[in-house]
């Protein structure tokens, strides 16, 4: 069997903290080169003690010369960086980007919400993405360059795409509310995400169409299949570590009523053991919570049909780290590397 | 100056402990009988250790002899007792009823929603509630008996309640989702409540159109002008104490833009100083957060109007216990007793 | 009956909008200015949007020019800062330092804990601090200069001074663990005081002797009566926004027994309504919550005598804002100003 | 290789869940019947919505014919049960209990904390502790009773004992505060226990000796070689779902110092790949937090001396419900069963 090597740039942050997390469970996987930029030269333990196998790795400088020379390198970087270190680093690379730079095919849209010049478009690493009647992990195999999608991106996209290309909603007028751990704010010390203002509090940002995942949300609901698709999208901070639970709502389709939606999910996704490996259907009656995703690379979702209201409700929680991120990345590589799909991810959640 | 006295039911509970700590704080007010069902016998200090004040009373039993001879009776009952007490406690008695008993116009609804007979509605205890072009505290001078709105209620009703006298947005497609403190769920044991189930974990309920709530914003809006208002209601559970998040949206009508958003919501509100004294429309740029209203009896709303999608989104916050239960209890007790509306009210939160 | 006006430097950190909030409920006081650094020429509503009533005022820079002219200044200032501005501010004015620089009366301990040159000492505002027979509050009658002891030496004070001073403890071997919340680490953004580090952790620091409110505890507790007064002293961040919990513990006298204790801390302090008005000890059997404090002027004290381990257990709780910070301040403001002690200050908390 | 089965009794409640989650990592172990008291005859996913891939077991009734015919059963039950299913499994199954029944070797020890008669003592499931120059590792080959130790005492021993062992400290007057984690507590419904009422708070229990660990811990720190061993322990509640901060404190002997002592630690433990697996003293001036251990089964160290107060401060970090419970419950396991200790058992924790 082949061990392939991975380099992890950004180290010291969540997302590469969370990629050498699941790297190390990995059982077709050695660690290399564990990068970053102001930190470089401190011990990795310092940062994240929680990786005690590698406590006393040195943090090496976030250079193409650091990175080069794995068959894998991943990406945990502020937007705008990793253009140029892939640029150095050879389409031999497998090179996997936790940023937002190449997520978005329209350039447009891209300078819209980012402000700058689009670094250009990477295969999109999520697999279960709709693409018409296919998957997008059909379009994983063998790439070497991929773009993790945004975590809020992919709870709300998880939970809307089975009734769009199923057609029961209307895509035009969809709602999505979500509750988000801190750690999705990163690990940049700001005031608003200091323990003493969040611990006990709930407050909403990115209100009004400007979040720059809803671009992301809107191209990946159309390659599902829907047509003017338009989303009102509200993230809010809650006190939690770690977890995302988006709440969606979209106007039912004439006639269509409860078991028809819960038909098409089940279709789409199955329950644990069927269809999709990470993302699961729960059963009647059944409500999901964060916690049963926490350090787990699964999506628990749930849907209510409110007839007087006309609309479909879709619940879904996912780990913002794991299949929000580095568990997504890791899945993605897996395609890319010709793995089985599921090695080394667990749906195991950390409860309670 | 007159004296009132005041007896708390339920004072064990959530509710009665919240009226009773602003009761202390009221000039106008003294606190007779505090009584309770199962902890009937036992020291207040026990069971509300933060009352230091009233440490030392002894919980009499909830029974109308109790709780006779007082000018104002508050009831924090589970819904399904408030009537029964409030026919033995005669005319002359103001009942303020934190319960739902009294709170819907509709028999048909009150029996979908609760499954038991109607037991009659009472004027309705938010004053802020736009009726036509007046508002409900008009309504409150002199009356004997007062419907403390739900707690989800007020916030959604104060938040959406502007645009749709105003007609900015249609009423017939209203979206509103929760972040929700533990207290809103009452103080009684069940494993879903523990600290271990909810710390670090977000989870939705009563969704679809099931939550008892919702009969009563739908009454609301439509007193407020709304026709054919039909609204998709999701609270979910995050991990802190109290507050309440509110994120509504509404299909924006033609030609609204954001500035006649803005002008709607500070003419109904007014920001600090101005218009309403307990319901604030922030500054532009500046979002709310629960942790602002922390034993305030305050609302913080802003709105954003979002183009692309179509959407008005309106995030309000509030203390469930305070402005969402005891507050708007104290302040309609000031209508119905031709106090000051605001006595005994503090619009100062507690923070970090 | 005179007004006071009363100027806060520091207004947008947590100690100065705490003070802020307290003087806002203050019937004797008028709000002056409101100063900060580098805040400066913002609206205080941006930092402090919990006060409401202040939400519109502008912050001045703080300088002795802009103080002066006040009654009272509250300083609530990086340490190092105050002795300067003070001196400017002529001795007419009463000056509250919620800082460290004029605490310690040792110049040595200032030296070797804060490693910089003393500012001099004040008069030490803690009112129920034992000074032999008497209590410190007789010292701040009229003074014009007030030393705000640090929170964690306010709880672990008043939990230990009652056992030290009746000599059933040995002074030279206490043992102090406190759980403490994230706003007594200040405003100031750092990696490890985010909400995504904090939420879901316990974490020590200042171990071994360091932490500067060491040298200050012992001072207290060797003017309470103690001889060669050591303790182990360990803080602890837990996820809450406010609150300590102090868990002191010390070797008992030969025959001392839990009468005993409790007859020595009911001396002390009494309960609710009797003694000291901020300072109670709890009946038998009840643990206390730092949660009984939230926002109220209050410490809550239980005793446990240990026989096995022949120790003392005394559990303190405050919140470390209020009694720990802005309530002590103000508290010794009323003493200073020749005001009721309790004037405009609180012992209801809110809960839960 | 061989492949053994294991029966979990108590599948629904917080040791058993989590049992349940480090056997699905475990190579060498298959999960056979899952067995709970009032929720036998559910799904298993409805308690444990974590456990993906058992989300569809069906919980059996906790008896002896329903555990009967597994090589090892786990038992997760309420303290008094365990002795009479394993006296009705027979000699052959490895029966290990993680709760209190078999982990006192003093019947009258037993009889004073726990008010009941005795049910007998079992090898103790703490692979590292001293026992004299041995390791308790040494006594759990082959055996087929197993008593999991406390959490609070699994924290206290793992900090306390190298320095007693090595006579750096004296045993006879420790001191140790912890803070906890919610699920220590357990599942059962309870008041205090509830979100409300623990979010933002901090609380004392088991005060003054009497906390039934107390015996467990001086009877492992005897075995370590302290005599006349006392100890003041003091557990607290904090506002977390998993974790123990335990800060414990000892006399130290006369002419220790701090090289002396982190000496005694590195050869007691080693850090991470040295020395002990799973136990591990942190580089100098790095503290521990709890969210390093979160789902993994070590513990972090590190120790201060403190010459003005004479004392040893240890400060130890755990999972509650891993290194506490059941990592505990798996290593020993694997050490019965002739298994490499460390198999299917991380260090890697799950933060932030």
């Amino acid at each position: 069997m082949t061990t392939y090597t991975a380099a992890v740039a950004g180290a010291s942050g969540y997302a590469g903290g969370e990629v050498l997390r699941l790297l190390g469970a990995h059982p077709d996987v050695t660690i290399g080169a564990v990068t970053a930029a102001s930190s470089a030269g401190s011990r990795l333990g310092e940062h994240q003690p929680h990786l005690v196998d590698l406590a006393d790795r040195v943090i090496q400088p976030t250079d193409a010369s650091t990175l080069a020379g794995h068959d894998v390198v991943f990406l945990g970087l502020p937007h705008g960086e990793s253009g140029r270190i892939a640029a150095e680093l050879g389409d031999d690379v497998l090179v996997i980007d936790c940023g937002a730079d190449h997520r978005l095919e329209s350039a447009e849209d891209w300078t819209t919400f980012y402000g700058s010049e689009h670094a250009g478009t990477w295969p999109y690493g999520l697999p279960e993405l709709f693409v018409g009647e296919s998957r997008q992990r059909d379009a994983l195999a063998g790439v070497k360059r991929i773009a993790v999608p945004g975590c809020n991106v992919t709870a709300v996209t998880l939970g809307l795409q089975p009734a769009i290309a199923a057609g029961v909603v209307a895509p035009d007028d969809l709602v999505a509310v979500l509750a988000n751990g801190f750690s999705g704010a990163g690990k940049a010390p700001k005031t608003h995400l200091l323990a003493s203002e969040g611990l006990g509090a709930a407050s909403p940002y990115g209100v009004g169409g400007v979040h720059r995942h809803v671009p992301e949300i809107i191209q990946n609901l159309t390659k599902a299949g829907g047509e003017d698709v338009t989303i009102s999208f509200t993230p809010t901070l809650v006190p939690m570590a770690r977890g995302i639970l988006a709440t969606a709502t979209a106007r039912l389709a004439d006639g269509v009523d409860a078991a028809r939606v819960r038909s098409v999910y089940e279709q789409a996704y199955g329950g644990p053991g069927e269809g999709e490996p990470f993302v699961h259907l729960l059963p009647e009656g059944q409500w999901p919570t964060t916690a049963a995703t926490l350090g787990a690379n699964t999506a628990q979702l749930q849907v209510a049909v409110d007839s007087a209201a006309g609309r479909l409700v879709v619940t879904t929680v996912i780990d913002n780290l794991v299949k929000g991120t580095a568990g997504g990345a890791i899945q993605s590589m897996n395609l890319a590397l010709g793995l089985p799909e599921t090695t080394g991810l667990t749906t195991t959640g950390v409860a309670p």
